[in-house]
């Protein structure tokens, strides 16, 4: 009987991998030849499942995208998740998360540089805000009391916030262990709702 | 009479297209070349002044500090500056900081697949935090008085979302016009002077 392939598991497969050498290589080095390489694919058999380097850094930020909002939804189940613990989810607090934090930089490295990757990052950016968005509904219910301004200031800053920690835990690691990460991030939420409610 | 050419001006202007051609084609594809054609010059002329690339880099990465550390001393002769009008000499506010903050952008998307910037960058990385340490001493003069560890934290803070706030400057222009900016980061100072002093 013929192997059965899972072609949906194998796009994934390449599209985790190319997130690897993004973040390990830079950007420009990641080359279909590399990402194919590093899967232990030819590069033939990677031209299957994507027509170009830019299909797969789609498919790439898509899958990131897709990972942070399955942890979100995980924390979602348990009850007294606070927002705290929800948005840690998307901190370079473990290897796996650090992967796709150092891609997001290699990525917006780019942005400004690359027309292409400009459309591409407003869209990645409209769905990044619209998971924030939910997350402050979901994990600080008392947020939908504030004023709409108030609380669409609170969300600008939480995301900015985070894509700080994001640049300095990428750029300086041994500065910004898990601990100082989640301490910063606190203190934020904490100023925010006193801001807020107050 | 010869021409007498000013050596440490024209080491400047080559830095200061460097930082130029990273924010416009990113950090790959700014070559020597490229660096020396948009100047104007040979690359001959160019390798006359700086070894290599990363020497290159090197140089616009101390111009771009020294222009800040030059910007904020000037407002500091102003005697009531405060430390929001200051700190904003470092946001995107305008075209010539866009291209500063678009330079920051390519080089962290570089750090981390890159073991000279890596090292390049924990100088910097120093540089820059003293550079706002004093900051904080000058212009927020009531923060000395705050217990060290909430000095730190707040510095910590401040950086961490100047960082956030140029991230999302570069990327998303559009969402992020200048009083966008300056709002936030008013926002985020006084939430922290209230938090420091409560």
């Amino acid at each position: 009987m013929p192997k059965i392939v899972d072609h949906e598991q194998r796009r994934e497969e390449i599209a985790q991998v190319a997130c690897q050498v993004v973040a390990e290589y830079g950007f420009r080095q990641a080359t279909i030849a590399r990402i194919a390489r590093t899967a232990g694919y030819t590069t033939g058999m990677v031209a299957h499942y994507y027509d170009s380097k830019q299909d797969i850094i789609l498919a790439a930020l898509r899958l990131i995208l897709k990972r942070i909002e399955e942890r979100l939804q995980r924390r979602q189940g348990e009850g007294d998740a606070d927002l705290l613990a929800v948005l840690s989810e998307a901190l370079a607090l473990d290897k796996q998360r650090f992967i796709e934090c150092a891609f997001w930089m290699a990525f917006w490295g780019q942005v400004s540089a690359d027309k292409t990757l400009k459309r591409l990052n407003a869209w990645v950016h409209r769905e990044y805000m619209r998971l924030f968005e939910r997350c402050f509904a979901t994990h600080w219910p008392r947020s939908s009391r504030w004023p709409k301004p108030r609380r669409e200031q609170a969300l600008r800053s939480v995301v900015t916030f985070i894509n700080g920690l994001t640049a300095s835990a990428v750029t300086s690691p041994a500065d910004w262990p898990a601990a100082t990460q989640i301490a910063q991030l606190r203190l934020q939420l904490e100023l925010l709702q006193q801001w807020a409610e107050g």
